[in-house]
């Protein structure tokens, strides 16, 4: 009965990583026990390191291990400008082409009325509360140029409209369809460059 | 400095995986920390436990937590028919076939001169043991249609020639280049009831 359960369970639980299959999963628990048992220790421990870490920067919401993150906690950061991104990964993109030095709001997701995420599930009044701190001056949308990046650039658009805040959105050098994590730095440096105002 | 440490060894930790580059291990680490934390949990608690647990069985060397794995425990089969397959996958597969009451032995590998896998990295000198038991009378090779597997296949026959031991292929129903791993369990079926002798 118990023979092969803690096998089973390992690769019932390799199927909780986006886009992995049964197949999958069990050729993962056999290379992880069979050929790479410290790869698996490691994992194992990162995975619980980072669960006991890790939480939301309360300015800017990205995954941090402090209150706030590194870049909100900089005093080297303009914060007149405030970018807003889906995730981390694509802050981490802006961040690459170093021609950058506002601050971000990351949604850690988008509006996408489909999935059932709308603004209250990526709770936009925390959003709207840091856009409103009186320093910002402009918010620069980044949110990817999918159909529900452009669906949430323009709902945030429409929420931030009547703040006296210019919204600006990066420039669509970024290909229709196209998501940032796949955009090489320099195109995304004049994406950024060339963002045309919406509203002032 | 410290701010995504925790983060970014999660992520590397993620590529221990198989096919696993730092763009999945990226998602993949967002995913989780991001959308499914019990999952994480669930995840790093399994790997935790196979590590503990799993070890190989002491007659088919297959990954198991007992000392006998519950095939080879078990009195209800054939201890006279031995089938060599390359993986516990591959086991898996030939039981689903319900067409084999005998035991197994699984070589967790296969002979591949280009990785550097012989003979002695399968440890052959323990199978060869396993087969001059006295009981078994009929060694099955049920290795993989590839080339390694077939030069493996080729291995076993010249290995077992000299004994007193029939050594039979399972039937080439199994298309060429394909992997047991991907065959319907009828067509191995066949496979098993076609098993051609190699030596008598
Ligand atoms: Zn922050
Ligand atoms: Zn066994």
């Amino acid at each position: 009965m118990t023979t092969v359960s803690s096998l089973e369970a390992l690769i019932e639980a390799l199927r909780c990583l986006p886009g992995i299959g049964p197949k999958s999963a069990q050729r993962m628990a056999y290379h992880l026990m069979q050929r790479d048992r410290p790869g698996a220790q490691n994992l194992a421990d990162a995975l619980q390191r980072a669960l006991l870490a890790l939480r939301h920067c309360q300015r800017c919401n990205t995954l941090t291990e402090s209150e706030l993150c590194e870049r909100c906690a900089s005093s080297r950061r303009d914060p007149s400008l405030l970018c807003i991104v889906e995730t981390p990964v694509d802050m981490n993109m802006m961040e690459q082409t170093q021609a950058y030095s506002g601050l971000y709001y990351v949604l850690m997701g988008r509006v996408s009325p489909l999935d059932g995420v709308g603004p209250r599930e990526l709770r936009l009044e925390r959003l709207l509360a840091r856009v409103c701190d009186g320093i910002v001056k402009e918010v620069i949308l980044a949110t990817n140029f999918t159909n529900e990046g452009e669906v949430t650039a323009h709902y945030l658009t429409e929420m931030l409209k009547s703040r006296a805040i210019r919204v600006s959105r990066i420039a669509r050098g970024v290909p229709v369809g196209g998501e940032l994590e796949f955009v090489d730095a320099g195109t995304l440096a004049q994406a950024l460059r060339e963002r045309r105002a919406l509203s002032e």
